[in-house]
């Protein structure tokens, strides 16, 4: 995904701030802070720095990189929507976060925050046919709520990132098996982000749209939403469920499980919608015998730059941030102490097996840091390798390599070094 | 930039569209439309459809190229802005464009026009000492500007896709110096883009930031702007430098140049700013003395969206879209036409050929639709090259290839095509 570079650790780039004025509420929005990969404008506005967004770029790059995979097409709907076509299917007044504003010229608009209406709009006329469907397109792209409290760093702001992805289908069994492919696809992304092993598609009620959804729940002691696991951890649902003793009767056929209660992060989701959209905005297709029939729909989404506060908030140890491997915002961070005029030689082996292996390296070769700031400041930005050149480089040709998840590094050959 | 693709054309995909109500007052709005590229929500506010996203992607990854090859870092400023920030260098109440919304609790906010704000907010404390500086960074996302008028297609929006970039710098002969290299990478955007020879760099007399900036100008006759040409072309100039006559003594040394007057499309300007945003923010710099100093700021801008509506303006004929290489949405249009149980086997060796080369491509094998209405799409749509797959195909192991901008193409064996 990303290819080749080699940056250089500055103040401007990745300057970690040691402050307390930057310290959050939360662990994830001060770490980041602190690291200097996102810095903020207000609660829940946040701009992400050059190293935020090398994250936010490599997970996207996999979220594309799935969708196009089951064969979904991207595309971009309109930030601005109008009154009018949010009101087709009643959303204008129903979604209270629902950022509202005006023109100069009086037209009355607001901000995307999901795009049924804006792809149901833009696919009137073009789904007409049996042939047309069916249909799945996606879209990367920022998402406004108006939050109470917007909180929690990245996990909950005003505006955030979010692929949202909708399908159209011409029966419900058609749109079930493909809303399984983009199940399966949506834990594929979360095992590339890292988290697989802690993500629960869990069954939940639906939330405004429809009786039929899930949630894809990340567990941690930080979440803001309560999931219940059986005992295998073989399935997992959300609190209004384990709340709905019809549901639960449903599910687990009149035994009483035994369910254990946890925290989580909600960093995915997928809705049923039936036929409410497609219906508000009359899209119809012609079956093989001519006749008009209802075009079935749903909605699925991740959060792009909550995925990136999720990870920094469960992935993270006492001394910082620990990305993994697929989404770091470089391979190796390279830390060069002692003199320059020692290890520039060293230095430039190094750099040739960094071009050679095709590698993200983020070099610091600041002069006027010690050694002891620059070993925790790689810490602190959590990058998976660090390799360090030192003047003993120079006498006995070796680097001192650590992953940041140990405590001791090996000396190696850097051109005998595989990561 | 794109990865090797076969996409197949149906309705929902670049379904061209014929009826009179989706024509535009501008001819890249109406083009883009009938082609499937986009789809019009209200004045100013368009969804890119798949094909119109895969050339916005394209653009959008050359301009990231040639961003990240003068050394500047992508990041992402928040889309919304706080009144407090915009207060900050007098530009709340000043920008006449600006959309402005209150949250739920009060706050005013407004949606981003321009970054220089979020940007400065950003990077204050991050640049402290001459050793932070050069900075140069960049985004690429969406713009919001309350238009009287929103028209002329994708190039005129309400809201728009810009990739804006801000350097900073110690001095002012650093300034301009790099800015002459954000310059130079302007110039390779626009040549890879297609349309180099016919975009002018203008002197501008700066707008509302500054006596000093340059406006990058396309010639074209539905052009909103005005510039002057020199006779020899090596020199162009805006209506407000035209008029001022200081301005022309000081240009043209007192000769008279003969200039002539075009019409054009704005499509990218930078802007030296000085002291205006770095002041506002506090930011300073200690020199190698320890004294402390004022930053250099500039800004510039090229608008994607509009990019992609400016070479549909001016590079179409009257048969529809003509792409030129580096950002078609694919690179062969493959029309498929004959009963398909004797085209099969040659589309296979064509698709595997398509594999081989590593390339993009959309597949016509509509069955429902005529040879002569699947030519007038591939037409419409404007892909580079057109290669027809045919009953005779399978006789003569020939496929007929035709480039969009002849009349006339050839018949060649497939796996001797290079294009």
């Amino acid at each position: 995904m990303h290819t080749h570079t080699i940056h250089y650790l500055s103040t401007s780039l990745g300057k970690t701030l040691r402050s307390a004025s930057h310290e959050q509420e939360s662990k994830n929005g001060s770490l980041l802070t602190r690291a200097g990969f996102v810095a903020q404008m207000a609660a829940g506005m946040y701009t992400m720095l050059p190293l935020g967004m090398r994250v936010l770029s490599r997970i996207e790059g996999i979220v594309r990189e799935e969708m196009n995979a089951i064969g979904s097409y991207e595309l971009a709907a309109p930030t601005l929507h109008t009154r009018q076509v949010m009101e087709r299917a009643g959303r204008w007044d129903s979604i209270d976060v629902l950022y509202r504003l005006q023109s100069r010229q009086g037209s009355e608009l607001c901000l995307q925050a999901t795009a049924e209406e804006a792809v149901c709009a833009a696919f009137q006329g073009r789904i007409a046919s049996h042939r047309d469907l069916p249909v799945s397109v996606y879209q990367i792209s920022d998402k406004f709520r108006d939050e109470q409290r917007p909180r929690a760093g990245l996990i909950r702001g005003r505006a955030f990132r979010m692929k949202d992805l909708y399908s159209f289908h011409a029966t419900e069994a058609d749109l079930r098996q493909y809303y399984e492919r983009v199940v399966s696809s949506y834990l594929r992304v979360f095992a590339r982000c890292g988290i697989g092993a802690n993500v629960f598609r869990t069954f939940a009620s639906g939330g405004a749209f429809s009786k039929f959804s899930d949630e894809f729940q990340l567990l941690s002691d930080s979440g803001e939403d309560t999931i219940f696991l059986t005992e295998d951890r073989s399935l997992a649902i959300n609190k209004e469920v384990a709340e709905d003793s019809e549901a639960l009767t449903a599910l687990f056929k009149g035994t009483r499980p035994h369910l254990t209660e946890h925290r989580a992060i909600e960093v995915g989701n997928t809705f049923m919608l039936g036929h409410r959209f497609t219906d508000a905005f009359n899209i119809r297709y012609q079956d093989d015998t001519g006749e008009l029939q209802r075009v079935w729909m749903a909605s699925y989404g991740i959060g792009t730059t909550r995925l990136v506060g999720a990870v920094a908030e469960v992935l993270s140890d006492d001394r910082g941030l620990v990305w993994p491997k697929e989404i770091a915002p470089y391979d190796v961070h390279i830390v060069v102490i002692g003199d320059r005029s020692k290890t520039a030689e060293y230095l430039e082996r190094v750099t040739r097996w960094v071009e050679r292996e095709q590698l993200c390296a983020l070099i610091d070769q600041r002069e006027e840091i010690r050694a002891g700031e620059k070993f925790a400041d790689a810490d602190l930005i959590g990058i998976p390798t660090r390799i360090v050149v030192s003047e003993r480089s120079t006498e006995d040709s070796l680097v001192e390599v650590k992953a940041r998840t140990e405590d001791l590094g090996t000396r190696v050959k850097i051109e005998e070094l595989r990561i």
